[in-house]
C-alpha cells in the first residue's frame, strides 16, 4: 500500500498563501507521484514595506516537477489560485478547476503572460479524475465566490477530504447549495484524514446565508435620492448579483467601475454565473447621461485601497465619476485584511464630509456575511466526514488551536489533530499518521519585478529608513596626507527638515571634522567607523533619533 | 451678557488628542477670559513613520496665555491629560482634577521634568469653582478608569455640560456609579449646550457593566494549573482590582510587572483607589520562589506593544520571567488602537506555540467591556441633559454623524448639532449659537526630542524610503574639463540586496556614464538632473521599483 505523505507547504499559519502537497511513496522512501491542491498568494504584512505580494516557496516542487501529476484548485480567490503564474513559469502540469474558476485562472495567466497551460474544467457533480495513484472526486461547497468545491482524494491509504474555504449556505444566491448528500455518500466508507478551513473556529454559531443580504441592500438603496455607489470585493459574484437584482427592482441602471470588477463580472457573465436582463447594465462612461437617481455603480475599492476606483471618487480624482451631496455609498464588505479598516475609515470620513450618506461596517447593518463557516458549520462538517485524523488549514495557529478544541469536544483524541507549520509533513503508513519532519521553506516576497530578492537585509534597511531616515556623510580624504580635504558634508532625507535644520547638519560635519583632526593615520576604514560612531551619538543626543548613517569616503 | 465662544481645538475628528477651549468675550469681540477642558496626546497613525506622539497645536493658547484661568481634566487617560507637560512648559495655569487623576498628572509632569505646576484636587460631589466668569461644578461619571467626572460650566450665556468619556455603570467595581441625580439636578434649570463623547454612537444597545467581567476572570483563572499572566491597560484600575479579588479567592499571590502598571497601581493604592489585603502582592522578582500555581502576574502589554513586559515574556527575553507549557495568559482588553490587533495576534501565536493557554479578544469570552457608552447610554445622557445645542466630541466624523442621527431621532433639529473640525469655533450670543469660523491648527508630531519639526516633507521622504529604499549616486566632476573623473558609483540601502545585485548597480553606473559622455557642457546641475532622470527609468525598467535617487556631485 506504500506511504502517503501530506505537506502543508504553505497556508496553515497565514490564512492566505494556500498550497498543499500530496505524495505517494510506494516503497515508503522515494516519491514517485505528487499532486498539489491550491496555489495562492499572500498579502504583505504591514511591516513588509514595499512588498507587493507574498508567494509560497516553490523550490521543493521545482525539484520534483517531473513527478507532479496535476494541480487542483478549490475556488476562485487569489489566496488559492493567484500564485499559479509564478509556479507555472517553470513547472508544467495540468490545472483542474470548475468552470468559473478556470475562467479566472485563464485571465490571471494572460495577465502575467504565461501561456500554454493545460486548464481542465471539471464538473463537481459528476467527474472522477485519476492522477496517477490518486483518484479524485469533487463536491460543491458554499463560499463567497460561486463554483467552489471540496475534493475527495482517494489514496492507497484511504480517503482524504480536502475542504478549503466553505460554509453551509442552504439558500445561496446561485441556488446551488453545499452538496451535503454527495459529501455524505463520499464519506460513508470511512475517511482517513480531513484537511479543512479553520478560519471560523473562533466565531460562535452558524454563518448566515448570503441570501439575507439582499433585503438589506434593497431596504437601504430604496431610500437613496442620488447616485448609489455599491462596493464589494470583485470576486463576490453573488453579492453583485444581489445588487443587480435590487437595481432592477428600483428602476436603476447599473455600471461596473474598476478594472477588477469589470474583468470578473465579464468572465462571470460570459460563463453564465451572473444573470441580468438586457439593458440593465450600461457602460460607465455613458451613465452620466442618466438622472442621478437612476444609476447604481458597482465599483471596486471595498477595502478602501489607495488608487482603487472608489478611492479616486472619494478624493474627487476619478476620470469621469463625481460624487454629490445626497449620494449614497454602500460598503458590502468587512475590512478584515491588515490595514483595510484604516483605509475604509478614511474613505467613509471623506464621503461624510461631502454630505454623502455612507453605509459601512461599523453601523452593523448586516450588509456583509462571511464566506467562512463558524464553529457550528465546522462541527457539522466534522460530524459529516468523521475523519480519523484532522489537519486544520487556512487559518493561523490561533484558529488551528480553536479547531482542535472543537474536534476534541467531538471526541477526537488530541494526538489525532495535526497543527502543521509551513513545510511540516505527515506520513500515512498502515493507515497510521505520523509526523515526518519539516521541509525548509520561506516566504518569497514579490516586489516589483523582483521575486525573492527582497529579504531580511533589505527589509531591515527599509524599517530603519522609515523610522528615522538617513544621513549621508561625505568625506573627501587626501590619500597621501591622511587628512580630510574639506569639512564633511551631511545630506539627510527623512531625518530632519533640512531647510530648517541646516545648522544641525553643519554642526555635525564640523564636530566630526574636529574629532577626525585629532586622529592620526586616517584611512578609509577608520574615517568611516569614526563617522558612524560619532554621528549616531551626536544625532541621538541632539534629536532623540537614530537615522541610518551612511559615510561615503572619496579618496583623492 | 457678552459672548461665549467654544473652540474644538482638537479631539473632534481623531478620538484622541482632546482639547477644548471656552472663552468669554464681554464685548463680543475681545477675549478676556479662557478656560481649557482636557489636554491629551494622540497616537501616530500607521503612516506617520517614526513619530512617537501627536499633540494639539498650542499656538493659539500660547498667544492668549495671560487670559487662561485654568485647565480642567475630566479623567486619567493619556488622550485627555498626556499633553499637559508640552503645554505647561511655557504656559502656566492651575490644573483641576480629581484625586486619582491629579496623582497621574503629577507623575507625568515629573517624567518630563516639568515642575512648579499648581495642581488642585477637586471633589466632584461638593466643590464649585469660579474661574473668572466661569462657574464650574462636576459630577461623577463611570469610565474605565476611576475618578472620572463630567463638568457643568455655568456661563453668562447659560449652562454647558462637558461630558467626555463616560458610560452608565450602576455596578462599577469601586461602587461609585455615575451620579445621575446630581447631573439631573444640575441640568434641571435648562442646558445651553452639551459636548459629549460620541465614540459609542455606532454601537447598538447599552454598554455592559464592568462588574460582569470578574465572574469571567474567575471562571477562567480557576482552571489554570500553572502561572497566570493577566494583562489589561495600565489605567484600568478597576480591572486590576477585579484580578486582585480573583487571585485572593484562588489563593494566588499577585505581582505587578511592567513600568506603567507598577507606577499606576502604586499611585492608585496610595490614594485609596486600589484595595487588597497585606501579603497579597509580592515583588515580582520574589515571585519565582512561589509554586507556579500560586502566582498571578498583572503585566503590561495588553495591546501587544513591542518592548512591553508581556512582549518580552512571549519572546522569552524577559529579565526574570519565564513562561512554561501549561501556563495561562489572559488578555482583558480590546485591541482597538491601530496596529494593536496584529501585535496582539503575534503574541497570542507565540504563546500558543509554547503550549500556553491563551484567552484573547477573538474567543469572545467577555473578558472586556468598553469604557464608552453605546447608543442607549448616549440617548440616556441626552434625555437627561436636554440641551439646546449639541457638540459631539471624542470621536471621528463617523461618530459625530451617528450621534447627530441619534439626537435627531430624539427631536433635536439638525441645525442644532455642530460637527466641528479641529479649530472650529461656535459663538453663543443672546443664547443663540452660530458657527464662527476656524482657527488654523495642525497636528504637532513628536519624534524623539523634536516637537513639530517632522512635517509633510520629512514624512513623504520616509514613505518613499520605506517603500523602495534609496540609491545614492556618486559623481566626481572635473570642474574645468566638464567631464566625469571616474565612473559613477551607486550605493543603495533598502532597494535591492547589494551583495547579490552588484551587477545591476555597476551597470547603472556605467550606462549613466555613457549617457553623460554624450552630453556637452556638463555642470553640477545638469549632471544631477540627468542622473535622476536616467536612474529612475533604469531602475523601474530593471526592477519595477522606484527608489529615492540621490545624486551627490563632487567637483574636483
Amino acid at each position: 500500500m506504500g506511504t502517503i505523505r501530506f505537506i502543508a507547504l504553505s497556508g496553515t499559519t497565514d490564512v492566505t498563501e494556500n498550497l498543499y502537497v500530496y505524495e505517494y511513496l510506494p516503497d515508503g522512501k522515494q516519491v514517485t507521484e505528487m499532486i498539489i491542491v491550491d496555489c495562492g498568494v499572500g498579502f504583505p504584512e504591514s511591516e513588509m514595506y514595499g512588498v507587493d505580494l507574498v508567494i509560497p516557496d516553490f523550490s521543493y516542487i521545482r525539484k520534483n516537477k517531473h513527478k507532479l501529476k496535476g494541480i487542483l484548485i478549490t475556488h476562485g480567490h487569489e489566496d488559492h489560485f493567484g500564485a499559479l503564474p509564478f509556479l507555472l513559469k517553470d513547472v508544467r502540469a495540468p490545472v483542474f478547476a470548475t468552470k468559473l474558476v478556470a475562467g479566472f485562472i485563464e485571465d490571471k495567466l494572460a495577465d502575467y503572460g504565461v501561456d500554454g497551460v493545460d486548464i481542465k474544467v471539471i464538473n463537481p457533480e459528476k467527474e472522477s479524475l485519476s492522477l496517477g495513484v490518486f483518484k479524485i472526486k469533487a463536491f460543491r461547497v458554499s463560499h463567497s465566490v460561486p463554483d467552489s468545491v471540496g475534493f475527495v482524494i482517494d489514496t492507497p491509504q484511504g480517503k482524504i477530504f480536502h475542504v478549503a474555504d466553505y460554509k453551509f449556505d442552504w439558500t445561496p444566491v446561485d441556488n446551488r447549495p453545499f452538496n451535503i448528500s454527495r459529501a455524505a455518500i463520499l464519506a460513508s466508507e470511512g475517511v482517513l484524514m480531513l484537511a479543512s478551513d479553520s478560519l471560523g473556529a473562533t466565531t460562535q454559531g452558524y454563518t448566515k446565508s448570503e441570501r439575507e443580504i439582499e433585503e438589506q441592500i434593497e431596504r437601504i438603496a430604496s431610500k437613496a435620492k442620488g447616485q448609489i455607489f455599491f462596493t464589494t470585493i470583485s470576486s463576490n459574484i453573488s453579492r453583485m448579483q444581489q445588487a443587480l437584482n435590487v437595481a432592477a427592482k428600483l428602476g436603476r441602471k447599473v455600471a461596473f467601475v474598476g478594472r477588477s470588477i469589470e474583468t470578473k463580472t465579464k468572465i462571470a457573465k460570459n460563463l453564465g454565473y451572473l444573470h441580468y436582463g438586457s439593458g440593465l447594465v450600461v457602460p460607465a462612461k455613458r451613465s452620466k447621461k442618466l438622472a442621478k437617481n437612476k444609476i447604481m455603480y458597482i465599483i471596486s475599492g471595498s477595502y478602501g485601497q489607495p488608487g482603487s476606483a472608489l478611492y479616486r471618487v472619494a478624493q474627487d480624482e476619478h476620470d469621469f465619476l463625481r460624487v454629490y451631496p445626497g449620494d449614497m455609498v454602500v460598503f458590502s464588505s468587512d475590512p478584515a485584511p491588515p490595514g483595510s479598516k484604516a483605509n475604509v475609515d478614511s474613505l467613509v470620513d471623506a464621503f461624510i464630509e461631502m454630505d454623502v450618506e455612507v453605509h459601512y461596517y461599523d453601523l452593523q447593518e448586516d450588509l456583509h456575511v462571511s464566506g467562512h463557516g463558524s464553529q457550528e458549520d465546522i462541527k457539522m462538517l466534522f460530524a459529516l466526514v468523521k475523519p480519523k485524523y484532522l489537519v486544520p488549514i487556512g487559518g493561523t495557529i490561533r484558529h488551528m488551536r480553536a479547531y482542535r478544541h472543537l474536534a476534541e469536544e467531538m471526541g477526537l483524541p488530541a494526538q489525532s489533530v495535526f497543527e502543521l507549520m509551513p513545510g511540516d509533513r505527515i506520513e500515512f503508513k498502515d493507515k497510521i499518521a505520523k509526523y515526518a519532519g519539516r521541509i525548509n521553506v520561506e516566504n518569497i516576497l514579490v516586489d516589483g519585478l523582483g521575486i525573492g530578492d527582497v529579504g531580511s537585509v533589505v527589509l531591515r534597511d527599509r524599517h530603519k529608513l522609515a523610522q528615522d531616515g538617513i544621513a549621508i556623510i561625505l568625506l573627501q580624504l587626501d590619500k597621501k596626507g591622511q587628512r580630510l580635504l574639506s569639512p564633511p558634508e551631511v545630506i539627510s532625507r527623512g531625518f530632519v527638515f533640512e531647510k530648517r535644520q541646516k545648522r544641525l547638519l553643519l554642526m555635525a560635519g564640523q564636530e566630526l571634522a574636529r574629532k577626525l583632526a585629532r586622529k592620526k593615520n586616517l584611512n578609509k576604514q577608520t574615517v568611516k567607523n569614526t563617522a558612524v560612531d560619532f554621528l549616531e551619538k551626536f544625532f541621538l543626543d541632539q534629536t532623540g533619533r537614530r537615522p541610518m548613517i551612511l559615510p561615503v569616503v572619496i579618496e583623492v
